[in-house]
């Protein structure tokens, strides 16, 4: 098996200023193809520790991927580091920058220029590798049977640097299979697949998520394929379809193959329901639009929702979320919505209605009737952890309802 | 100074399944508190891996705390591996796992007593540490003037004993200023401010974004505060005020100042710009709310758009973008609001109009009259790219439209 190591470079990864997701992302692009990955390291900007790791793996590793450290600004020191370890000084590649510098016009341009003297060097015994999205030149070389790569840490241009560059070796090698169960909490998807997690020639990942998990199953390719199949015969209501990976893929998936339409209205998640929807591909041919009503007068005069329910039961109640849900279905003229209103604080909670009270509906038009349903959900968590878990329920709600009748009236208990 | 090192343990890390977001929020933690994190690293679920991690670091750093493996399933292996490392056999926490059993019932109590043999243990030399969010008990001991914090790796969790357990280490010793300059790229930012850049007693971060730039300062207290007034002086008209470390923030900071109401009309974004807004907590006070119109029918039926405008000039052009952005101002009554319709892609580009291409327009209304002003970027980057610069560009309109009226009419040149 072909081994890789990967490594982030960078104080502001170390100071937790940043999140690193180069790595992450390369590493998974290379488990797929079969390659292990050894060790993910995070090292700061400086030339000594970027030594330490090159002695450490050089020639105990096929590949080395190193991200970050070739920008313009002084606490970008990599090509420094690559110098000194190969004993190698730096050269201009003016070749390769040209093509980049040719890119840019204005401003840009002369500030590339300016910092050519810089920008453009590259170690002696190495080659320089073009950059299709910025403008830092990559650094490559080989000694001791490792091969060595330095790409920028702009997550664009890594990205496009890699399956550029990388591309050749980045093949896919074996199988994997993703099954998402909604509502599913991680201890009963586990105890009910032991067949599964004990198999000894699979590779189990259990990822519990705000309302899901994930069994990420990989190995030999007929094995891959039975293991998926045994966890969706005991999970026939909760595993979303083959090929959605995430809730919104599932919603559209049933809406689509259903032929039908999709609104929203949110109060706490303030657009977030809708975001996460449309982030899909090609959800304009189901999703046609939402409000978010983040007062009570846009819920009156928007959609509708009379002061009467308002002053009754208030803005968070089952009441409110089904004249929220009717309301928008009507606005949109759609087949179904879904409906969101609570209590995300820090501010705003009470004694009867804590932080993370959060009442959702689903509406749906058949035939000229308007019907809804209500559900109640206590949220764990501060403002942005109620927000994602209440976006993950409305979802989950909303897939329930497009994808199965019978699930309509029963939220309560199957979301 | 004093020394850390961090590592995540999974096999899900390594893959790129999941991100590292635990050891990068307590770095930052750290950080701020003094201490100098001399590594982060990332380590498969294999007990020989993270014996060899224990041994590379114990009696070198004098805080070495490790994210994962606690956890019921199959690849938690953490404990063993404190257990052979430590040469001490497992023994049962018995009075702090009741404590956490006591939280739950019904099926999850079930399940939790039904792993108490393996979820209970702790090596005898070692000493459980209670879960406030979850069942799995941490673990920590001391060993050659190093201690070893074992936590689980559930985010939540593993916060909540940090913010616990860990809460008297993280105390702040020095101090650190940002500040955030909307649509300045990069070099620019650097090269107009070379006197804090260079300043050696400065620690500096540099870190663009999709619209703007951050600039990071730590060091002395005195110095942190000459430099922050420095770049605030070398870029008045593009730094958010102080306290706002996002556009979003921004903007509420201006319209609450100036007592400004917003609504928000979204095509290509679907809703993100209004998830962001509300993001912030007390956002409600001057957010009144918006609209999502995917598709054309929703934009007229919904937003007024007339018929006309989207034959002649689409759905994608300035024109719309303006009675978008004038409709949903109407809509909810608000002084201010801000539009976006655009091609996110990968589907519905054009050569005229290619994927990428978004309009935006910010309208206002003052003393009856509505005013409108509408402006065009082309955006790079696949569709979530798109949206997450065109989220950024409609903030940033936003924030400068109520916090100047000047800027208002000449958003083209500004954002």
């Amino acid at each position: 098996m072909r081994t890789a190591v990967l490594a982030a470079i960078g104080d502001e990864l170390l100071s937790g200023v940043r999140r690193e997701g180069n790595c992450a992302a390369l590493a998974w692009r290379l488990h797929d193809a079969g390659w292990r990955v050894e060790s993910v390291e995070v090292v700061p900007d400086d030339p000594e520790q970027v030594i330490g790791l090159l002695r450490r793996w050089v020639g105990r590793t096929e590949l080395l991927v190193l991200s970050g450290g070739l920008g313009p600004t002084h606490d970008d020191r990599t090509r420094d580091a690559l110098s000194a370890y190969l004993g190698s000084p730096l050269r201009r590649e003016d070749a390769l920058y040209d093509r980049i510098v040719a890119r840019y016009d204005g401003e840009l341009r002369a500030a590339l220029e300016r910092v050519r003297s810089s920008q453009s060097l590259v170690p002696e015994a190495a080659r320089g590798v073009y950059n299709p999205e910025g403008s830092a030149l990559g650094i490559v070389f080989e000694r001791s049977g490792t091969q060595v790569w330095s790409l920028p840490g702009v997550p664009s241009e890594f990205a496009a640097m890699v399956e550029g560059a990388l591309g050749g070796l980045l093949l896919p090698a074996h199988r994997w299979a993703s099954v998402v169960l909604a509502g599913v909490p991680e201890l009963r998807a586990v105890e009910r697949v032991p067949e599964v997690i004990g198999d000894p020639g699979l590779h189990v990942s259990v990822l519990p998520s705000f309302a899901s998990v994930e069994l990420i199953v990989r190995g030999e390719p007929e094995r891959v394929r039975a293991a998926e199949r045994l966890i969706r015969d005991r999970f026939p209501d909760d595993a979303l379809p083959e090929g959605c990976a995430t809730l919104q893929e599932a919603v559209l998936h049933e809406a689509r193959g259903r032929g039908i339409t999709l609104s929203c209205a949110e109060s706490c998640t303030g657009g977030l329901v809708q975001g996460a929807l449309t982030a899909v591909p090609g959800s304009s041919e189901a999703f046609l639009g939402g409000v978010v009503t983040y007062g009570d007068e846009a819920k009156r005069t928007v959609l509708g929702v009379v002061p009467g329910i308002l002053e009754r039961h208030g803005a968070v109640s089952g009441e409110c979320a089904r004249a929220m849900a009717e309301g928008v279905l009507r606005l949109f003229g759609t087949d179904l919505a879904v409906s969101v209103t609570g209590i995300a604080g820090p501010e705003g909670g009470s004694a009867e209605k804590p932080v993370g009270t959060v009442w959702f509906a689903v509406a749906s038009m058949k035939e000229g009737t308007v019907r809804s349903s209500a559900f109640l959900r206590n949220l764990r968590g501060d403002r942005e952890g109620v927000r994602e878990r209440a976006v993950a329920c409305a979802l989950s709600a909303l897939w329930r309802s497009a994808g199965d009748e019978r699930q309509f009236m029963d939220l309560q208990e199957r979301v």
